[in-house]
């Protein structure tokens, strides 16, 4: 672009980029990706979900430096130094830049530990952390004054989800793809910024910057499925620059507006009679249900 | 299954066979295939595509050991030694079964030599045979009075073509997906009763039974992207054995079922000036025009 050193090439938009150009670069498909989907706009707080990996802390970096109100929230499962780590980059960098942050433990909002909720369930501890961040998401959303939850889901997690969903054909799930879930009552507006953006490009933009994140992984990513999607896909994109981005968003612009309406279950969605959470069973919400069954065992 | 020294290994199914129960495995996975799909019945003249390759070969085979009647048809394009190996080999079957075989010659055919055709247009090799073979397998069911025509695409092929149909999101060729295409008028019905069974079994298979096959690979194969296809595929079933045949299976009864009425676009069928072939096309049908620019040129 300009004729200072390059420091990454991106294949499949055919460019080499220096460090400065490298990081307009990336805060250009971000605002992209903001503008194009109505994501929000600089008047509006959004609630950031913050793990301390690089997606998140870029998003962070990123959203700050783009002039947008983020208030950001962690929470902190228990899983020893792990944890430990990711709250500590999380709080260093809300203090070096003066940037609203909650964090929250597990066992503070749910009243017992991560490990004896997965020991008293069948429910794969990836999915235990996945509906406890989405039921706090949806409660903390109110409460902090943010209509709309922003989380650091890159290009690479989209797209691996997304082949999981193919394989398996998973209709209902494929009805959700895309960087922008609809507020529905009770429910927050989700959205993903990061949409456009690798994993290896969210890792240089981070190095770039200066920003520092959590080195270690979390104890029970080996066993999660969408590493093998990502080789997969990884593997594509090599051969087929830009074979990830035209999966994701050909399935949002070709795909997902000529799929019919069965794709969506008739699902009964009604409240939970404890919380008030919205829900698709028909009794408990599944937070309520876990407290129960661990209260209760 | 039985006590005999297993050959082959098969995950997806969690089974070992020894050489003969192999064969009597996908002799059912066969029959089992064309029974549940209606494909054709012992009393029907079949059209079999030969190319001399393992699948074909293998079918050819299965088929008539199975009882059916098969009528084959192999297409010499002139492709030097690569064809002329071909050709010998399913002369030479014919010649030991007593099968019947009938030979064309892309030049005899079409008037002119298949390179010809390449360097006049710009459509890639694997379309022009592609095409070619389309147009003449449907002519010739009429002319050999067979009402279906069978090809010997099998998972890994049907799982690849499904794979660049997801990853482009070509919702005209997904609707397509599956082992029987129906006729319409002017066009045979098509069947693929190799659907259930993988290149590596195909292998074995033709191996087991003693069935010799062109050895030589097209010379334009190196350039097919199936094969990108294939290799991913490969991949992920390798770690999650079956997932392939999940991929294919539930694409046909979970995805095309509730597929919206516009993924099939609306084609204005015709009937091509020259020939009366069938074709989407408002003019002439791929092969007139085909014939026409080499000639015109």
């Amino acid at each position: 672009v300009c004729r200072g050193p390059a420091t990454i090439k991106i294949d499949r938009h055919n460019a080499a980029f220096c460090e400065p150009h490298y990081i307009e670069h990336i805060h250009r498909q971000i605002e992209r990706v903001i503008d194009k989907y109505r994501m929000f706009g600089p008047d509006e707080r959004v609630l950031l979900g913050v793990s301390g990996g690089k997606d998140s802390m870029g998003a962070w970096h990123a959203l700050t430096e783009l002039g947008y109100q983020v208030q950001a929230v962690h929470f902190n499962n228990g899983f020893g130094a792990f944890s430990e780590e990711s709250e500590a980059v999380v709080r260093n960098f809300a203090e070096e830049r003066g940037s609203s942050l909650r964090v929250y433990r597990f066992s503070d909002l749910m009243g017992f530990e991560f490990q004896e909720a997965v020991s008293r369930t069948t429910t794969p501890p990836c999915a235990v952390c996945g509906s406890f961040k989405r039921y706090h998401f949806n409660m903390l959303a109110g409460k902090l004054e943010c209509r709309v939850v922003a989380t650091g889901h890159n290009l690479d997690d989209e797209t691996a989800f997304l082949m999981g969903n193919v394989l398996h054909w998973s209709t209902g799930y494929l009805r959700k793809t895309g960087p922008v879930l609809e507020p529905e009552p009770g429910m927050a507006r989700k959205v993903k910024p990061l949409v456009r953006i690798t994993d290896q490009e969210m890792l240089h933009y981070v190095r770039s910057c200066g920003v520092a994140v959590a080195e270690s992984e979390c104890p029970h990513a080996k066993k999660v499925t969408s590493h093998l999607y990502k080789r997969a896909l990884d593997m594509l994109d090599q051969e087929m620059p830009g074979v990830k981005t035209e999966f994701y968003f050909g399935c949002l612009e070709r795909m997902l507006p000529v799929a019919g309406p069965e794709w969506e279950k008739n699902r009964e969605l009604g409240y939970c009679p404890v919380c008030g959470y919205r829900t698709m069973r028909s009794d408990m919400c599944s937070m309520c249900l876990l407290k129960s069954r661990v209260r209760g065992g």
